[in-house]
């Protein structure tokens, strides 16, 4: 017969079941994380309206977005799309549900968003993100942007990663000092050039700067500015030593101060440290942003980042509905974990225990014991195929972590050997 | 300024995260169920190839289906569309993991699946499905078809429903009366009559059969055998009584008759019958099917069902995969729950504490104690407004099921008074 490619489109995770199971493992363990913290989970629709979707969106995103046809329904309904991230839909979720939420919003996601790019190594089309966003009506305290990143430190230590440092800035602080040099004009540019600069040598970041028209002396105070970083202790005064009168430089520094602060109260074994490097590409950001990298694996990238913004939903309402949040991208992170050997599988076989039966006869007796045993909770598998017992045994070996066959005298005295299938250790059991 | 209309899509599910929490403690429920069973979860993209979705497919599933558009990409790219079931990709996926997987394939799926419906109360066009299925490699022993059900019991009374009934019949049986009957010719018009015949009265059922041109015999023998139901003792004999010797019927005997038997042991506390009118209406099935209804409320419609397939994969590999599967629809389910009163929302705040610091200068305590009770995995929020003391509890009382202030003497003392905010209770506690 003709046969059909079973392979998944490219750019969609597919995992073999145990590597499913370990990729579980970490997502239950950023949501217990996110659950600990207060957190309260919400589910959007995959899809939902363009006209939602690419409100404030342009560029890459309105490219890379898939569009959806109803294909038994009018032509009009083609205006439906695939979300692309989680906070379109949560601003959405937010106005739709105002008076039936109470504030601070605490709230997270956990699930697939959608992006049409160009297949490419590490880059997913369908990808998990787990964010966490605490939502206020009106006005919502400083603190939180220290919690949100509390938490995500909190769900990252689930990770099989080593140490990570988190970066965090405001970004007030550059917005103020382009104010301070009248450079405001060029912002966008510049905050663009800052959140390359890591990527590329520094002759190229003050060239890139150059070629915008900048001079000499303002191109020296911005590098100086990027390359103070720190802990607290160190970078507030460096900051404050710049002696700008300007509000947004000011305030930006002592919302950065107070972030610290809290984050030392919050997340004390934390590694936190304030990077001026740290922008964040996206002018939705206001204040407070952040990421996530392990110094001993640069090429892991960012594990997790964020920021505040001061208006959520601008697009759907009045009300105004300042948030802060952040995000762990699984998919690509567990795709560089396994690339990068930090993956292991010796410990996530889903069954705990394999019984068989050693013929028809002690199907009962052993349906009591697996009865009983998950009744406590065990994740039990009864072999029920009429193969040899050695082929019964291979099977078991590969699904399970324990195994006992049960036999007569087994059924008859209610006892049963438990096979360790990792160690060949072995326990008797009564039942 | 102009508003967006911010509702979700029609036919989809959207919830409050009250609501949410109790969806997420049944799917949790079920979950838990399937794996201690023995059952491996995975997840297929929800994105796939419109010729792997639509291989086998036609009808209204071909009409209902979404497709897909990547506007980045080239116009060959508009053959992907949204999975409409799990089947069709676990039959991918099977095939194209063939060698990484241990059959007999206990395999899990728990998630959203897409049909492009006409919206009509209490349909879905983004709707959870909960499937176990069981694949074998070349043979399957039909025991498997008992353990099915026995996990979807398990699972279903994690469920707020009152007594629940599985209603099991064999497809060989209906198919090989008609043999007998020289009917085979029509048996796809008859399997679709019977499958109807609950909802209609009889004599619409014998009308039906009738316009087809059956006999009065004929109609009488059909009716009659649709008509058998009870426990296993009660219906083995009668069918045995038939006296056929058509092949299919006493294969179908004699499958109805094992999975009976094999339910008894594996599922003792079920209320299983043999029921002559479950057919189920998909060709897909060739042995045991089998659906679930609550008898007190007939309106709440099959809970769960499902069946023996002979071939999971025929249009994908020459591999015979013949399986065993059931399906949970856990939106609707939900949402008929929910009207029918069934979802109590008394027990689901998803927060177990809720600290407030009485001022700033408590934050540090607060933070010490809220990091001390979440390592013992409680779910801990720290109020971090600048709000009235009582605007702080009024906070509390809506998200979390106990509060507690933590003022100078706590610090102190590190004492708390943790209030139970459901009926007043006060408890003194030390940290």
């Amino acid at each position: 017969m003709q046969k059909i490619n079973t392979s998944p489109i490219s750019g969609m995770q597919e995992l073999t079941p145990t590597f499913q199971a370990e990729f579980d493992r970490l997502k239950v363990g950023i949501q217990d994380a996110f659950f600990r913290h207060g957190f309260q989970h919400i589910e959007t629709p995959i899809i939902d309206r363009t006209e939602i979707l690419l409100a404030k969106a342009g560029g890459d995103t309105e490219k890379q977005i898939y569009k959806v046809i109803k294909t038994a329904e009018d032509a009009g309904s083609s205006d439906q799309a695939l979300r692309f991230d989680h906070t379109v839909p949560l601003a959405r979720y937010t106005v739709e549900h105002l008076n039936d939420l109470s504030f601070p919003f605490k709230v997270t996601q956990i699930a697939r968003n959608f992006r049409g790019e160009r297949p490419q190594k590490g880059r997913f089309r369908e990808f998990y993100q787990c964010d966490v966003d605490v939502i206020g009506r009106d006005v919502l305290s400083i603190d939180y942007d220290a919690e949100v990143i509390a938490t995500l430190v909190d769900a990252i230590r689930v990770l099989p990663l080593p140490d990570f440092v988190v970066r965090v800035s405001n970004r007030k602080l550059l917005t103020g000092l382009l104010e301070e040099l009248n450079l405001e004009h060029q912002s966008g540019e510049i905050f663009g050039i800052v959140d390359h600069a890591e990527k590329v040598p520094p002759e190229a970041t003050s060239e890139a700067l150059r070629s915008l028209g900048l001079g000499e002396e303002n191109i020296l105070k911005i590098t100086a500015f990027t390359q103070i970083h720190g802990n607290r202790t160190e970078v507030i005064p460096k900051l404050r030593n710049f002696g700008f009168t300007n509000e947004n430089f000011n305030t930006g520094i002592d919302e950065l101060e107070r972030v610290l602060q809290s984050l030392e109260l919050l997340s004390p074994d934390a590694h936190i440290v304030a990077d001026m490097l740290i922008v964040r590409g996206l002018d939705y950001y206001t204040g407070t942003v952040f990421e996530t990298i392990v110094p001993d694996h640069r090429d892991i990238g960012s594990i997790c980042s964020g920021g505040r913004y001061e208006d959520l939903a601008g697009h759907y309402t009045d009300h105004k509905l300042p948030g802060v949040g952040g995000s762990i991208g699984l998919t690509r992170l567990f795709f560089v974990l396994r690339e990068g050997g930090f993956i292991r599988l010796d410990d996530v076989k889903s069954v705990d225990i394999c019984l068989i039966p050693f013929s028809e006869r002690e199907l009962a007796s052993t349906s009591e014991l697996a009865q009983k045993l998950r009744r406590e909770g065990k994740s039990v598998d009864i072999v029920l195929t009429d193969r040899r017992l050695g082929d019964k045994l291979k099977y078991a070996s590969r699904v399970a972590k324990f195994a006992a066959v049960i036999g007569e005298d087994e059924t008859k005295t209610r006892t049963y050997r438990l096979k360790n299938l990792a160690d060949g250790t072995e326990t008797d059991n009564t039942w």
